[in-house]
């Protein structure tokens, strides 16, 4: 059995490839890099990552073709990443449009083209981002895309274990596998230190505190 | 009202270019370069279909990750292309897995980012290929992910044109709308002259031999 898992580097999808390899997949690694501002940092993470868990391939592409569109601050230096909000009602401006079709169209290429069984990504619904291409009806329906748009004999199952779960389910579920969360990055701003406000900071900072664990990275001040 | 249209540069696509801007569209061309075997060819010709249009933008991106999956013909050139074959019962080696899906997933980021309002893609059902993200099915169920995906105040309908048109109908529409194809390719193996025996220059000659035209492009004796 083979899955490619889309490995970023960041929390979620490192605690992902655990999860599928704890059930017995080999890993097909594929990193996206798509012209964030952290690329560098997260690549290092996903290499080290993927290393641990003797991946059967370490795959990294260039979608660099995102920034070609603007529009988000993931992608676009000219917008400035916006501080975490919770009272947002808005979809927040480091949303990449469609971002998860392009991810999980290229997932489904390489895992037809190699056999695969299933593709994991770790995209969730809940307390994180209102993005649209995170919720359960969109992966349903990708799921059927996926039926639909490869060939008759290629079967391919989508794997979202964290949908439904908290960033805290989530780290509660890496401690058991034994994830070394010091290899993984979530900052959205900087490579050195974590800015620990951005969105993606600031949830990771609460699981940690809810678990009661130590962050093994380092903060700004 | 602005439309992405999918402009590779060959014969479908640049009447479907032509059948966009008749219904009034304002043109967006989005040229893939998937690393195909006559890209130059091809882009040479969407580029000047798009200047005849007076498109509003000619994006051209680089989606050569294509090539890294191997596995097709038309990507990998250790695989030759294989000889049209009427009896051919398989999905032909020309297949790249799943490229329509990746395509629309490009041209959907494109036009939310810049706030257009369809998306026109040259996918023929019916005397073609066999190519299983070419079936209405396949489109429909897009159309869904694009609905789910995107910002619930985007709205971006898929429109597929010939999916239901044989090429020699497609031709037919063409010379009506004036499209200039002596700027078109469609060859899958050469630049200078077409081959006359790949599939796809196998389904032009067919076209134009049936509307009683001669194709103003060159052939290999």
């Amino acid at each position: 059995m083979k899955a490619v898992c889309l490995l970023s580097g960041g929390m979620d999808s490192s605690t992902l490839a655990y999860v599928a390899k704890s059930k017995g997949y080999e890993i097909l690694a594929l990193h996206l890099n798509y012209g964030q501002r952290t690329e560098n940092k997260e690549r290092a993470c996903a290499k080290k990552i993927a290393g641990l868990l003797e991946a059967r391939e370490f795959l990294e592409l260039d979608v660099g073709y995102f920034t070609r569109f603007g529009a988000s601050s993931l992608t676009d230096k000219t917008i400035a990443v916006e501080e975490f909000d919770p009272a947002r009602a808005h979809v927040p401006n480091t949303y990449v449009p469609f971002r998860n079709a392009n991810l999980l169209s290229i997932a489904t290429s390489f895992a037809e083209a190699k056999g695969a069984d299933a593709i994991f990504i770790g995209v969730q619904s809940l307390d994180y981002s209102g993005y649209p291409d995170c919720r359960p009806a969109f992966i349903e329906a990708f799921q059927n895309v996926i039926n639909l748009g490869t060939k008759d004999s290629t079967k391919i199952t989508l794997y979202t274990p964290f949908i439904s779960m908290t960033k805290t389910d989530i780290l509660r579920e890496g401690q058991k596998l034994g994830v070394p969360y010091e290899y993984t990055w979530s900052c959205y701003r900087n490579e050195g230190k974590a800015c620990g406000t951005c969105g993606s900071c600031h949830f990771r900072m609460e699981a940690f505190a809810a678990i009661g664990k130590k962050d093994p990275i380092e903060y700004e001040d």
